[in-house]
């Protein structure tokens, strides 16, 4: 590994890829002829084989993840073939899990079997969903009978609670020894479990005292009792827990590491940062994903036919949708065959509708990933988007009014533009406002799909506002 | 602090902010008669304010923060005059810059320097810019020539530089001394900084050698010497570096702090994985803002005025676009006229377009938010967008077709429909690749009003294509 100037730390991974995706589109052609020593006969394409190989092998697994993401399905396989046996574990966990399906129907089973059997109980309880029984049952035989309980309870969770995404290697500790007790314990441990930052504080019953951070530990006098030291007033969480307001919470209190106790106070795990910042990036990466109708984290490089399952759910909301506001201008082709401009003019009302519902509907989703939103919010909210709707919509509204007159020659149609853009931000701001509260309430993702609802209304109502109006004072 | 039931930790700020709120309201009316002591005369709304006190003493800053952001302009500066004022400070850090603004505002002089003297130089220099000029010298004129300096330098960098987010609370040792010394050497500090989870080893010009994890430290033997133990080959930062690349980092390697060194590798601070979260955090909720054309960050409750500017430039271009659709449109007056049965389908094929061409950009601005996207890459998912667009042109087109067909008793209305759907999911593809693509390569966010420009060009390509085609075949 060479880190000593990650400057521009993306951009070299970005060469990384591209050459890696060079190489291995070169040596596609020879795949069958690759040795299990991974060698090849030719002398010029095997020194493009142990390029590729010695670039893999400086890789660090999260970047063979990254690198593994970004090329196409056969050149993955080919690179995932060379990468290095011991760190497939690793990899595994970094992937995507679009990726990482691919990644496991590519190996057999004792490829797979040797990729996790050393992994700890969470991790493998991350991965055992994918990985085809056979392996699990053959991977947990060697394990004793607390790591078969810790994968089975960690696989007895759903992905959103805290009880997926904690781990089991706890350091805990007494509250009537001294730290030089304390210190002298540690150091019989070959290696502190990742990011120890606080040690936990348990009675003879595992039940939760405190917590000693090591900063603590560290700057303490070795004489001191640990009881005397620890935090009382700790943060802890439940596996039953939703894991984005645990990581909210790691957020909003800078937290490295966490106990995981049961109803009892039991200590029975910890959270780490890690853990929580994959599932912030994974979180607002959904809310972007729900919001622009996509139903999955989608691979990349998916063959064509996995995309088009991935989104036609959402695009057939939107052409049924669509149907709607068609058969709303259907109701008015009377009108609109005596003014045809009513047909130029009617998309800008529907089209600013969406737009300026849009920009509600993200600030509204964007807020309430932080914190829930009140009654008396909702209303304050409504009474505010109210006002933004009315100004915009006087504003642009007779920017439009005077340019459709002055197009057209007509007054009225400038009017009934004014009218008609005012009504249609109205209508955006209210649904902007109601569809993600609304959402919440009924327990539903406020992102899911809200940017395709909320066009859906905007151009139904503003279709049926603009050639409605014109109908009524045009005709 | 009560943090001992963490259970639906939002839920339960959601109550506080609720419970705040109404209290807050109640004693608007009274703001002017609280005593500097924050009592009142009036025995029953005292009783009032002296709930919302023991509320507000209650919570750490980092909630009080959430609770300010939710709360009305006014209530706002309430709650703020009743909250601790050693923790005001902290606060500050906490909320966002609209709602940083509206506090600083309500605050005078004296206030202010009393909230940030005792803070970090780091912290200073980030609220610095928010602050009145002689505040600022007023705090510094306290600090030691190395502080001032510290802050001098943090204020130098962009918002977007690693410079700007480091701290200077480094602990550094020599290599040549054991694990014992390094052990008596921390127990002379007060505390530890934040999060210190590896102490730096430096020369005699304080140039970095290495690091020491402080879980080594702990489980080695004390007469080992720091040099053979510590790790050489880390990640570092220059405080140049692009600070989401710094993130991105954090994120791959799992780390909690890392150094930051000048261009001679000389230890100049470090980054925390705190900072690193809000950095990630921050990165996707631009994201999400600059695909749906909001300037900036939005204060949930922001007077309706600065709403309003905040969202006027995304939608003029969307007006502007939306203009040059109308033009479009009346370009086919005499078609529409003819047949007016085209007026009700041309939404569908442009509103297509749209979800589809969404769904696109928002895949790949997600992806790059990762890593950047190479020209190989590029041209591949060009390739594969292009398939997806002509599998679902063929198979909606025809759904549709059929529809058209059936209400207007026309097959040429049928087929050109098929045709205009499917050339419109074509255009969404190439434009929905190209356009991140080519902001990305002329150094813009390829989130940036993305979703307006791809629904731009959706919309009128959608009305010019299905027209044209209308005008050529069935006139």
């Amino acid at each position: 590994m060479e880190h000593q100037q990650p400057l521009e730390e993306a951009k070299r991974t970005s060469l990384h890829i591209e050459q890696i995706h060079k190489l291995s589109t070169q040596l596609l052609p020879f795949y069958h002829l690759i040795t299990p020593e991974n060698t090849l006969e030719e002398p010029r394409i095997n020194a493009q084989l142990q390029m590729l190989v010695g670039i893999l092998h400086e890789l660090h697994p999260a970047d063979v993840a990254t690198v593994l993401e970004n090329l196409p399905p056969k050149e993955r396989v080919l690179v995932w073939k060379l990468a290095i046996p011991e760190e497939d574990g690793d990899v595994l966990l970094e992937v995507s899990d679009a990726v990482r399906e691919s990644l496991i129907e590519s190996m057999d089973t004792q490829e797979l079997v040797a990729a996790v059997e050393d992994m700890d109980a969470d991790d493998l309880a991350d991965l055992a969903d994918d990985l085809p029984a056979n392996v699990v049952s053959e991977v947990l035989k060697d394990r004793d009978e607390e790591e078969r309980a810790q994968v089975q309870a960690a696989m007895s969770y759903d992905d959103n609670q805290v009880g997926a995404v904690m781990d089991f290697e706890t350091v805990s500790i007494r509250a009537d020894v001294s730290c030089e007790v304390v210190l002298r314990y540690l150091r019989r441990f070959d290696r502190l479990p990742d990011h120890t930052d606080k040690i936990f504080v348990v009675d003879e019953n595992d039940v939760l005292q405190g917590v000693l951070p090591i900063r603590k530990l560290l700057v303490s006098d070795p004489e001191a009792e640990v009881g005397s030291l620890m935090a009382r007033d700790i943060v802890t969480f439940h596996p039953h827990d939703d894991v984005e307001d645990a990581a909210g919470a790691f957020e909003r209190y800078d937290l490295v590491t966490a106990p995981v106790v049961d109803e009892n106070n039991k200590l029975i795990g910890r959270l780490t940062v890690d853990e929580m910042v994959d599932v912030i990036r994974e979180e607002s990466e959904a809310d972007m994903r729900n919001m622009a109708g996509l139903s999955e984290e989608e691979d990349l490089f998916a063959p064509v036919w996995d995309s088009v399952k991935n989104r036609w759910i959402w695009l057939a909301v939107n052409l049924f949708t669509a149907l709607v506001a068609s058969r709303v201008i259907g109701a008015f082709e009377s009108s609109i065959s005596q003014i045809v401009a009513l047909a130029a003019l009617m998309p800008i009302v529907a089209g600013i509708g969406g737009n300026s519902g849009n920009q509600t509907i993200t600030m509204i989703v964007r807020a309430m990933a932080n914190t829930q939103i009140s009654k008396l919010q909702a209303w304050r909210l409504l009474r505010k988007e109210i006002g933004v709707a009315l100004i915009n919509g006087i504003i642009w509204g007779s920017v439009m009014g005077v340019i459709s007159w002055l197009l057209y020659h007509n007054v009225g149609i400038g009017l009934v533009m004014v009218a008609a853009m005012t009504l249609n931000l109205l209508l955006a701001a209210v649904l902007g406002v109601l569809i993600p509260v609304l959402m919440e309430k009924f327990g539903r993702d406020p992102a899911l799909g809200s940017s395709v609802l909320i066009t859906a209304v905007t151009d139904s109502g503003g279709f049926l506002i603009f050639l409605g109006l014109a109908t009524l004072f045009l005709l």
